[in-house]
């Protein structure tokens, strides 16, 4: 039998003694550190800590949530504790560019996504074919039919399928300010430019009008302030000027792929802390 | 004895027949062609092209200049003709910081510049040890005296030089329009952001509260718009989240002085093209 | 009616007027120059040219190829000519892994490689879903049989399919020194290594092994000495010294796809010149 | 007053409760971690550990080295302690050229590399201003009077200066045997080229024989086999093949000096484990 994997997360103000209380906690409740991650971030005096562990024999979840939180309580922590088992289930949303679809699916069949993904969603009937070769559940919505009443068919479907995580694959429809709020920190988007700039629609031309030496992509959680939520990933590739816009578009798709699978990877690892607005990823 | 060698530089309405016929007419007046590159941006219909070529034994500047002068009326042509033995005269204004100075003055130590620099600027005194110990001039103007003097004073020591281009090697003063105007084209800054993210002051600080995982500089011509003026260069690096905000601005310098030399050398190169408020770069 | 374009490559020792003896004739043919990228290779004086032309009405691929053969025995150039409609039949074979076939299956759906994939070879059934899910024919070949048998099925389905390139998409056998002769210059291999480095099996065992900070794959042609022949594109990427072998291999395959696709699309531009062993990529 | 910072490495087989022994005694002996890094190599289980740390009030190193030795003794851990206020001597050995020379000078005035340089040596009188306008004693060896003389002198100025690291920064001159093992784990060369490819003379040379498209520099640890030492750090630069071999040197030498700088801060941050011949790098 294999033994059971947890990850413990923790962010609080800076004290002295910290690491050593949280590994010490650890260790007095039964259980083995993998890995440890950490960091203090000096300008805002702020310590984020993940830490990855395997339970010994007489090791109890149980025990060990009630430990921790006596010691968080101490410290006035913000933690949560996972079992690496549970996998998380994750929606995919598209329209009709398949590039960030395909590399998200293939990730997951070669096991390198660490999750499940019982559901893909549409605003199109265009890419149903990919779903049906890779044997998942494949629904179409339909924003004609009022912001409201479309979110609800779309909201129907995430509680049917209990997703956790909603992923925007190149979906080009904006969600609500109520939709954002509903799902805040759970839905990762990816943005064809690299932000803070070149934001909302067609960032590419935006980018060749402005004469960039570099493009880029970022995958970021959507809020209701559209492409300026928190930052979890970012790439970029140098253009020449001897590229059109659509060598930019082309090219820029690779990127894209790679940032989205990137980001959601992070967030199934539970790397990615939230605070004031920001991320910090710890790795 | 050496072949004289030049370049052409030419940009234009795109037609059929613009590289025959430019290349026809500097064979036909004894030119031999060293290297040649050309783009047609297809987005705005333009034509640019970058020519350098020897002069064979009866090759003459003059004869030349008058034919392509018909040629370029022909067909609407804007276009430079330089002789490769002129060199730029390159003024370097500085203020406290060293690293870019260091880096422009070692590359031009070494050859890598193609350049005369007769003349460092600064409004501070503490980097005038540098430009002793390369035996370059060093002169100290003071902005405190009012925008109009200041700006007067240096106006006469560039004069003086004769300079051709400016370089603000990490100078800390915004240039008024009139000074801007007066040297369009020919000022080159470097902006420790990647633009057009993150303009304006502390540029560090912005990425850091924003939360990107990569920064960069920006080498740019200076026009009137703070940080808005055409790019020449950018490079970025990538940076972790673990990464306190003095370690991006000590990170950024490398970036900064990388950045600041290749902007400068594609200007000493004649690859930079102006149009519609952004350069293209033909290398 | 869409005009027709043409590819030219010229290649033969530096003399001067080359590049103006070259635009003349085509211009003089009724060819009209979209692009020219051309080098002289200082350091063995050789010019390397490629010229992609529109041919105006009067413009005959007969006339060009008689006035340009005159022209390149004057020179004593190698060249080739290119009608741009003539596509390359490409041949694909794979073992076990998938994500190259992907790759090139992908792009290819998504008109980013000019050619078309008639077939798909392999030693394992494995991957023949792949190739159902394209439409594309997959046969499996038995290297089991014999290597001259097993060839000699390999080169009859090659030449039943008219293939013009063979790639080698993760084909995990070596090809004869007699298949490699008679395929010279029109197989392409992905070595999951930065050649010259870690040539041979397990190359990133190997970079393990000797502590590298950064892997990369090697896009080249395949000859008889193993993974020795000439390099076509590279790529890398860097590796932390808290990665394990697995996860070298598995960071790995995201260079390795793109490497291919890079090297395959610089062939089928006609971009890639041979000279005394090594490649010249002129783009 | 300031605290007092301490470097704590530990090495060994991998166990269960390393991290939580490790940090506990830390604790116990008045000791708060600042930073934690760890890394558990899966291929070879082996457990390397970095942590620093400050003392409060009633640390004592001396305790602290007594009780961590007899837990060290426990797990077979090789571990090191250091008082982070003890500055490494670094002696920098140069030929003729200077760019590596002047980045380490440049970056340790800046207050980048902390380590105290109180000597440079030389088998050329050529950089002889530059160690002067950096006021650092400049002495001139001879390797002509013979391979034993030499070294004996290279020795005696060292041990003069109580030296604890030696940098070759491009000093072209081969070590012995004798003097590689006497300073084994002591000596920092950069090679001009990414190993282990193109070992030996005229690196770059053989880079533009092979036609690779990816050029790189090696910092590592010099041992008796010619640049096959333990690496740790590279880098690279992107080249086209319109490069000539004198560009390949001119682009080079930006490589060498980021990759010199950054090994030497990564020995200076104790962050490098030698183990069966390779390095393990933690950051």
């Amino acid at each position: 039998m294999t033994q059971k994997t947890y990850t413990l997360t923790v962010s609080c103000a800076d004290h002295s003694g910290l690491i050593a209380a949280v590994t010490g906690c650890i260790s007095e409740t039964g259980g083995n550190i993998l890995n440890l991650a950490q960091h203090t971030a000096v300008d805002i005096g702020m310590f984020f800590c993940r830490v990855s562990f395997t339970g010994e024999k007489d090791f109890s979840p149980e025990a060990f949530t009630a430990a921790f939180g006596e010691l968080a309580g101490r410290f006035a922590m913000e933690w949560r504790f996972y079992d690496d088992a549970d996998k998380k289930k994750v929606a995919l949303l598209v329209s009709k560019t398949s590039h960030c679809l395909y590399e998200l699916l293939l990730k997951h069949a070669d096991e390198e996504l660490d999750c499940d993904i019982p559901v893909i969603i549409s605003n199109h009937p265009d890419l149903a074919h990919i779903a049906t070769s890779f044997h998942i559940p494949f629904f179409q919505v339909d924003p004609k039919k009022g912001k409201e009443a479309y979110e609800r068919d779309l909201q129907s479907i995430l509680e049917k399928y209990g997703i956790d995580l909603v992923v925007l694959a190149r979906y080009m429809q904006v969600m609500s300010p109520e939709f954002c709020k509903a799902w805040d920190g759970k839905i990762i988007n990816i943005h064809h430019g690299f932000l803070p700039a070149f934001k909302g629609a067609k960032p590419y031309h935006q980018a060749w009008q402005k004469g960039v030496k570099i493009i880029g992509a970022t995958g970021h959680f959507a809020t209701e302030d559209l492409d300026q939520g928190p930052i979890i990933f970012q790439d970029v590739i140098r253009v020449a000027d001897t590229c059109s816009v659509d060598e930019f578009i082309r090219m820029g798709k690779d990127v894209e792929r790679r940032v989205l699978v990137e980001a959601v990877t992070r967030y199934l690892k539970h790397s990615i802390f939230l605070y004031q607005g920001r991320t910090f990823v710890i790795e």
